[in-house]
This record gives C-alpha cells, structure tokens and sequence, in this order.
C-alpha cells in the first residue's frame, strides 16, 4: 500500500531523489564508481557542489545580490552556535525573538557569547502565537528569529523592518514560499524537511555582514574560511549534499518556489479547513499564525484516540503523532508530500465523523 | 572493467555497503519508505544508531571499561575544537605531537583555548618521519597525536606511555590494525576512510576524563550532553551512519580488526617491496614509520610520469596521485581495496621498469 507520509524530519522527499541518490550510490555519473568512494575533490563532485549552491542562490532569487550559499554540516544546533560566534560583537549584544523550542535553543548558546535580549516570546502560552509587538534594540549585531515552529505549528507571516542584520533559521519552511529573501543577511537550515537527506545544513549568508565580529573564530566554525574555500573547508557530507542537489533541480523543474507555494497552500487549506469544520478535531494555533508546513491538531474528545489511530494507520498514513511538547497530532506537509496524501488523512478525519455519529445515534436509541 | 579505488578518502568501501545502502535508500527494513524519510527517533533508526554505537565497542575491545561511542558532525575538523573545549582545564595547557597537516590544524584550534605544547615536530623534514624523542609535560589535561598521516604516508606504531589522557585522530587508520585501545581516552575518525559515508565522526570516549576542564561549553560541542542523549542531541547524519553500521557488520563478518589486520599487511608488504625493489621508485617516508594506509612514493626519474600515469589508468586504477604537498603518488589501501587491487598496480610498476629497460637496451644499441 502506497505511505502517506508526515514525518516532521527527517521526511518525505520526492520520488525521483531517493531513485537518483540510489543509483548513485551504486554507479555514480556512469564512472563505475559508488558516490560514495570518490574524492569530494573529484571533477564530478565539485560540479554537484557547485551547483547546487548556485540553484539555491537562484530558487531565493538572491544571485548577484552578494549572497554566498555554503552547504556545511552539524545542523541548526551547530548553527546557534556559529552565528553569535561570527555575528555577536565583543561587548555587543543581539536580539532573539522566542517562538518555539528551537528559538530557545538558539537563544541559549548566544548567551554565552553576551547579551542577549529577548525582545518577545510566546512560551507562556505553549509558543501557540508568534508574537507581534516588540521592539529591537538598533544596537544589536543582529536580530535572530525561527520562520517556522515544527514542534507547535506556527509560522511567522511577516518579519520586521530593522536597521540591525536580520538572521533566520528556517529549517522547516525553507523552498516553501515565496518571500523576499533579500531581506534576510543570514539564512541557515538543516537539509532534512525541504531540501534534503539529514547531514547537511545549508547557510545562505551576505557577505558584507561577516568579519566585524571582534571574535576570533575557530576555523571549522568561521563563514568566511568556508566561503573562501567554497564550501570545501573540510570533507562535506557528500551523499547529503547530492540529495539537496537532485532536491533543489526537481524543485526548478515543479516551477520553482513560487509553483511549489500554491501546492503548499491547496495542502494547508484543505486541512486547515476541514480542522475548523471538523467538530471532532480543534487546532492548537493561533489561526492567523498557523503554519503551511506543519499542521497541529488535538481531538476534541481523547476518547476518540484509538479509533483515530487504527484508522489512519489502516489508510497507510504514518508519522502522525504530535511532539510530546504538544500532544494530539502533526500533519508535516513539506513540499514533497502529495496533495492527495493530504486528501486521505482528510477522508479519515471525515470517516472518524460519520462513525462518531453513527455511535452517537445508536447510543440514543 | 573493474575498477581499482586507491582514493585517500572518501574512499573504496566494501560492494555489499553500497548495496544495501542503495537499497535502504529505495526501501529501508521492508517499510516500504526510504531511509531518508523516517524519524531519526524511529524504532528502526535507533536500533541502527544502537547497534553501530554498540560495534564500535566490541570491535575496539571496549566493551565494559567505561568508554561511550557516538556519531557526531563535522569531521575530525570539528573534532580539533570539541577536544580542547571538553578537555583543556581553564588556566591548564595541552600537549600535542606534529606529525602532518591535521595535526596541525588540530594544533593550531588548541592555541584559541589556553598554551599549546608541541612536544615534537616533523615539519622541517617534510613530516618523513614520526618523530619519537619528546617528553610530555605531566600538568598537561592531555596528550594529543594522530595515528596515521594520510597526506604524508606516516603512522604511528607505538604510542607514549603517560599519566595524562592521551586523544587520538584516527581518521586514516581506526579499525585496520590490532592496538590496546584502552590506552587512548578518546579517539575520533572521521568517517570517510574506513567506516562508511563521509558525514559522520567517530567519537569514543572513555567517560571519566570528561566534566573537568572547568569550561562552559556550548551544548552542541559537550560530549557529555551527547551521550546523555545517546548520540541523538540532534538530527544526526542518518544515511553516513547507517552506511557505517554496514561496514562495522561487514568487519565483524571478516572477522574483525585481527582478520583484516592481516590482509592489510599483505597488501602494504606487497607494494612497500615493490618500491624498494624497483629501481623506478622511491618511497617518501621513512621506512620504520611507513604507513599501512597509504603509500607515498615517487619516480626517481620524473620523465617517466607520463607513460606511468598512462598505464595505471589504462590498467583500471584510479586516485594515485599524491597529494600536492608532497607530490608523485600515494597509495591509500583501506580495509575495503582488495589485494587483488594492489597486484595489479605492482604488475603496472614492473611493467615499467620492463618497458624502460627495453628503451635502454634499445638506445644503446
């Protein structure tokens, strides 16, 4: 029976990138060679390195605009780390917006780089919003917000107009939408929702915000010693770099971001919809918040649960369950997750309706 | 025709690796999704991170005596920074061995940490040679080497007998020779030589020398925080580390480092005499230091490059040249090059001296 797969990362990705990296894996260009055992200083490995971080400067619309994209490895959490390291002046400050566990983590480790103002945060109340109204201080060496909240399902719509280099993780919703992209300085996202297998993290960084930190920089961990070395400082994950590659050119070939968003927003409406019509489900963000790429939703009746459960796993859904942060369920729907997987966990949801009433109507016989 | 992989890394690993990885790619354990799409905290991916963690231990003889195995991100590169931050005592120093370009790089990330004693260095010689005669100071936190020096074509074959915690970057050598690894307390490797996909580092370390440097370090870079988390603090390399459980079953199956000891020393013996023997080529390191990893060597008579080069392609070989630091070829034999692949490059050597001899016999006549 054919998955519907929701897994929040690592995830879905389409079809034609697990067959390609296979193949590779196996016979790499034809060479008699496996991916895998060729010099990531080989001809045939540089060109996949190269350009794959010209697509993404491409896909962003950010080329000649003084952008380098890197694919590096360790993640976003290695990342928390790299941007203070690299952005955070001795004796200055930055500002976090905290919209979720991930923001929190990042937040942590600037703390032991300075001061680190929080300007707002939505953990009060189970990071179910994104917050609004703050204010950045312009002293700050940069302001660092998270576009996408997998674990709560929020999504940040808009992003504040600031004087200071704005810095965004966006593992989760990277590719996803259209935005202009130019007015971030510093992008950065693990491969493993939109882009990727897991070991790869893409920085897409604006060169002129690098090099005034004050800091000296551990090599492994300076933007500018990759960006010089294009993005061969030290052996890259060569197996998750050609994923993100054979990723980004299907990408091109759908239409690009723009194509790709109006899938995501048939995907989101459909289940969006039928949470609010539903009146056995209830979803746990704010609604002018809710995310594209992760939906979270509880049912009204927990009683309900095993019902649900057999039901979804029976129409070949898997990955489900919600973060144990959150509870209830999370409908991931990254770009490659078919709008008809979507419309399965919709029927379910639907049938889970019909067999309430019917024990409903019994029950009242 | 088949081809013979000499790469330094990324590198020949063994054909049922690529196999059963390529097919985990299009279909893992018969789920019917690919290994790239599941949760790296599904059942099946944490039986593969438990079991490669658990090999390591067993293949190293490990097992029970206090050490922990984790596979990180980031290469030995990474690793260069981690050991300080985790190990160097505020106000303490360090002692390291120069013996090539990576311990350097290691050597040169110390210095950011506190003094950063270089016991010993082959530099001036071109690194030729382990260097033998130093003495580590007793109030180091530790004592760092690399065993194997894949640019330069040395290894280690004995190691300091000392009171402080000895770390060892065995990126080049790890699980190709017999050694009492209990007299290391932490060893790293990236994976890229002679464990799987590059993507993943090899960490082992033994827990007690861990919490006492008195830093803080950031969460992504604490071993502690690591194997607190059983190597799962974040996303981790899934595909490198499942290609890594392959190759630690496919050992274990040759029967582990003592079986595969011996084929390597087949296979060095085999085109060590071979250099020594023909009078076309000449070794590059010095011979009681001669790694069993990788052969440097060079023509004697630079004039015949272009010939040699012509009839080692010719022949299937593939990654001879040496590295630009030190020039003519190298030959890198990790535990996956068969010997089979090694005689057909002596055959390739002899057949040049035959060639060159019958043009001297021809222009003198």
């Amino acid at each position: 029976m054919k998955k519907h797969n929701y897994s929040a990362g690592p995830c879905i990705l389409p079809q034609e990138v697990f067959e390609k990296s296979a193949q590779a894996v196996l016979d790499f260009n034809h060479s008699g060679l496996s991916l895998l055992e060729i010099s990531h200083r080989s001809k045939d490995f540089v060109a996949v390195m190269e350009e794959a971080r010209a697509l993404v400067l491409e896909l962003l619309g950010l080329e000649g605009k003084g952008y380098q994209a890197l694919f590096l490895q360790g993640g976003a959490s290695l990342e928390f780390l790299m941007v203070p390291y690299n952005l955070m002046k001795v004796d200055g400050k930055a500002a976090y917006l905290d919209t979720g566990t991930w923001a929190n983590n990042a937040i942590k480790e600037a703390k032991l780089f300075g001061e680190t103002v929080v300007v707002a945060s939505s953990k009060e109340q189970n990071y179910n919003h994104i917050p609004t109204d703050y204010t950045i201080p312009t002293d700050a060496s940069y302001f660092h917000c998270t576009s996408n909240n997998t674990i709560f399902g929020t999504q940040m719509k808009s992003f504040p107009k600031t004087d200071v280099p704005v810095v965004c993780d966006m593992s989760s919703d990277i590719f996803s939408r259209s935005l202009d992209f130019s007015q971030f300085d510093l992008i950065y996202a693990g491969a493993q929702k939109n882009m990727g297998a897991a070991g790869a993290t893409l920085v897409v960084v604006k060169e002129e915000i690098l090099g005034k930190s004050g800091r000296t920089i551990p090599s492994i961990l300076d933007y500018e010693k990759h960006i010089k070395a294009e993005s061969m400082y030290n052996t890259p994950a060569v197996f998750a770099v050609y994923t993100c590659l054979l990723t980004l050119q299907w990408l091109k070939n759908q239409g690009g971001i723009a194509a790709i968003e109006k899938v995501n927003e048939a995907k989101a409406n459909l289940l969006y919809s039928e949470i609010d019509r539903n009146p056995l489900f209830i979803g746990t963000a704010n609604p002018a918040d809710r995310s594209f790429m992760n939906a979270t939703f509880l049912l009204v009746n927990p009683e309900h649960q095993e019902t649900f459960d057999k039901m979804w796993k029976a129409a070949g859904i898997s990955g489900l369950p919600g973060h144990r942060s959150v509870g209830g369920y999370r409908a991931s729907m990254y770009n490659a997750l078919p709008l008809e997987s979507v419309q399965v966990l919709v029927d379910v949801m639907k049938e889970l309706e019909v067999v309430y009433n019917n024990q409903s109507q019994l029950a009242e016989k």
